[in-house]
């Protein structure tokens, strides 16, 4: 039960400071008609999430500290909802081209940083087997 | 400059209420393979963002009440960095299958239950003009 409560403050604080730095993001690029404020906190959480998976993997991590930075953190900095809404207000615009590049970079982008996060640090790790 | 600072504020609580009511619906589905945790807060974020889109649009709301649902709660409540390591476990594993599967009720889902919340809220005060 102990246990438990830590990880909830921790993933509270980290969900807290992950939505103030996406807000943070947000704010300069408010006008922009194409969201590139969610492609940003996206992709940059994404690759963050993948190279703490493989932290985690190669150090021995507590668990209050995976939930805080990786549930708490990247679930907060990151966010689907604002996705499928500025992909939602582009096909009501008929933008069908930005559109499909918007969930292309999104999701291939955030995939594809996601592995490169993981896979960098392992092979870091393979070449510094300290 | 105090409206910014009542903003952040809303953003950090919102934050993280959303990251703790997500870590809960995480916990008891922790153990299962196809990724429905990520799924669940996904699909209801954006049916509930869709919503709040239409609400504000029909009623004045403050800018903080919008910055604390919208970018806080919602915003930390989805997560794109799990949607692209839950991918990133499923390409990993081969199969091809339920990543398509994943992606598909991910982005289809997330897009139709915003396009779904906000329409509804329209046709509904469309039929109430009070």
């Amino acid at each position: 039960m102990k246990t438990y409560f830590i990880n909830v403050i921790a993933v509270a604080i980290g969900g807290a400071l992950g939505a103030i730095l996406r807000f943070s993001v947000d704010l300069p690029l408010y006008d922009t008609y194409f969201p590139i404020n969610t492609i940003i906190v996206n992709l940059i959480g994404s690759l963050i999430l993948g190279t703490l998976t493989a932290i985690y993997i190669i150090k021995d991590t507590r668990e209050w500290i995976k939930a805080g930075l990786g549930v708490g953190f990247c679930g907060g900095f990151t966010t689907m909802s604002a996705l499928a809404n500025d992909a939602f207000v582009l096909i009501e615009n008929g933008d069908i081209l930005l559109f499909t590049l918007y969930l292309f970079i999104s999701f291939i982008g955030g995939i594809g940083l996601a592995v490169l996060g993981y896979v960098s640090l392992m092979k870091w790790k393979a070449g510094d087997p300290s």
